[in-house]
């Protein structure tokens, strides 16, 4: 079992939905680092306000989460709020306040920085490409999903991908970076980029890995959604966690991580902000990878 | 091995795509008894124009479709034309003439009234109806896609639903039947409304299997269509071509039913009109389901 570096957002969300308003703890890193903690140590890097809480730092900590390299800085907490639609489909974000994680500069502390298996959640590319500079020789760099940097800085976000052996991305991101329609087109130019992996999110629709000529199709898990922050970074987390603990990256590996990342993304859904991710049980999560194996299972004729 | 029969549309139809302009024969019973036809042998009842081209019915002839139920009418035969638009998301109708198929009234030769296996395709409910009534205790009747019948003729649509076992129906359609948005509730809905089987199609997601608390995911296969036309059909003839052979309607027959549909369709779509499933071998099938099992495998953790 290796560990796993996570690098990204923590904050304080407040989640308006149809049962109403919840302000919760939310950002990529925390889900990502909660997510993986049910497989391996994880190692978390970012940045909060003196307002944070102390008892979901506590939290992470009883999990196996280092906290060390999450620096606690004057001011806010990087604040999220918005509001999703009744059938949860959109959302529309009200508030996004950076406070301290404006200044952010993650620096990895030493002993983190033999991590062999890192993560590069949501933040801005050079950033990221700031954290690859601080990592010697890791195994697997995953970077998840980029939306708004696609546009914003497409020059950083080609110069990271160079960097990337994962690329986590959502069907409408990959068409928007790739310029391509079609999911086989799609992948193979993301492949072009610099990635050897690239794993494509379709939300209620499943998701893709493409390793070169290895085509995996993951299902989606039907259920009844109560909050879909955090299911992308739930699902990047559980993937890296899940092949940190078996500390091989083999083409049957990845299959796995893809349903283990699932897993822990519909399971992230089903409650309010960390609610469910907080709760479930390694028991629960092996059965839910059955019932995502009985799914598409068919037999020979 | 037992026979099915199918009933539903044969047309001439004009398809305009990024190639060109293709005069070909097509309707969703043409493409449904074809691909059925692999499987087993097709009782085809339809209704076509003097101007049909007696190559095909030789064509269907020699694949084991028996056309004694062909009608050949006085007038044209149906004719469709439409145009795709050049990533075949979408289609324009150009024309509809509905020509000796404006009458169409279809009569069940005695010969086929005891067929156990019966595909009613897209035509008016009470047409589908009037076919539920010259048969004899059909085992398994699968009633395809009806679109504009929803909205049209929404009481006959509920009359038919009850007769029906096996609902195959577009994710789109599915949605305005049922009211609902999320599958799991769509399912639930349709379930409730007669059939004890429905397969809710979502193209280019692939498809899912609802039988009371037995749910299968299958998924879409990724390839460079030239023609979307008749997929669903072959889908559906596949389907219960598939179950046909098998003569049984265990689940886990349903389930790989569905790969088989999945797989017609899928060679449908490569070619124009009925030309890919005309030239496709029982190698090239059974080839392209293993290739769907490996798409979905992962080994137990």
């Amino acid at each position: 079992m290796s560990s796993m570096l996570v690098v990204g957002s923590v904050a304080l969300d407040t989640v308006h939905n149809a049962r109403g308003t919840h302000d919760v703890v939310g950002g990529s890193a925390t889900f990502a680092a909660f997510a993986g903690s049910f497989f391996t140590d994880v190692q978390l890097v970012g940045i909060v306000g003196r307002d944070f809480p102390d008892d979901v730092i506590r939290t992470m900590r009883e999990r196996g989460i280092d906290t060390s390299g999450l620096e606690v800085a004057d001011g806010k907490t990087f604040h999220w709020e918005g509001r999703y639609t009744d059938d949860l489909t959109a959302r529309e974000t009200i508030v996004t306040d950076l406070n301290v994680f404006e200044h952010f500069d993650p620096k990895i502390p030493p002993k983190f920085a033999e991590t062999p298996f890192v993560m590069l959640g949501n933040i801005a590319p050079e950033l990221q490409l700031a954290v690859l500079d601080q990592v010697k020789g890791p195994r697997l760099v995953v970077a998840d999903t980029m939306n708004f940097w696609i546009e914003g800085k497409p020059d950083e976000v080609a110069k990271l991908l160079k960097r990337v052996d994962v690329l986590v991305i959502n069907e409408e991101e990959a068409r928007q970076l790739s310029g391509r329609h079609h999911l086989v087109h799609v992948a193979g130019e993301l492949l072009d980029l610099g990635p050897s992996t690239v794993i494509i999110k379709q939300g209620e629709y499943g998701a893709w890995l493409f390793a070169g000529d290895h085509v995996f199709s993951a299902p989606a898990f039907l259920l009844e959604a109560q909050d879909p922050t955090g299911a992308g970074d739930s699902f990047a987390g559980g993937f890296l966690g899940y092949i940190a603990k078996q500390g091989n990256t083999e083409p049957d590996t990845l299959r796995r991580a893809v349903i283990y990342g699932s897993t822990l993304a519909s399971f992230c859904v089903e409650g309010i902000g960390l609610e469910r991710l907080l709760s479930v049980s390694d028991e629960e999560i092996a059965a839910r990878v059955e019932k995502f194996r009985r799914l598409v299972e068919f037999a020979a004729s």
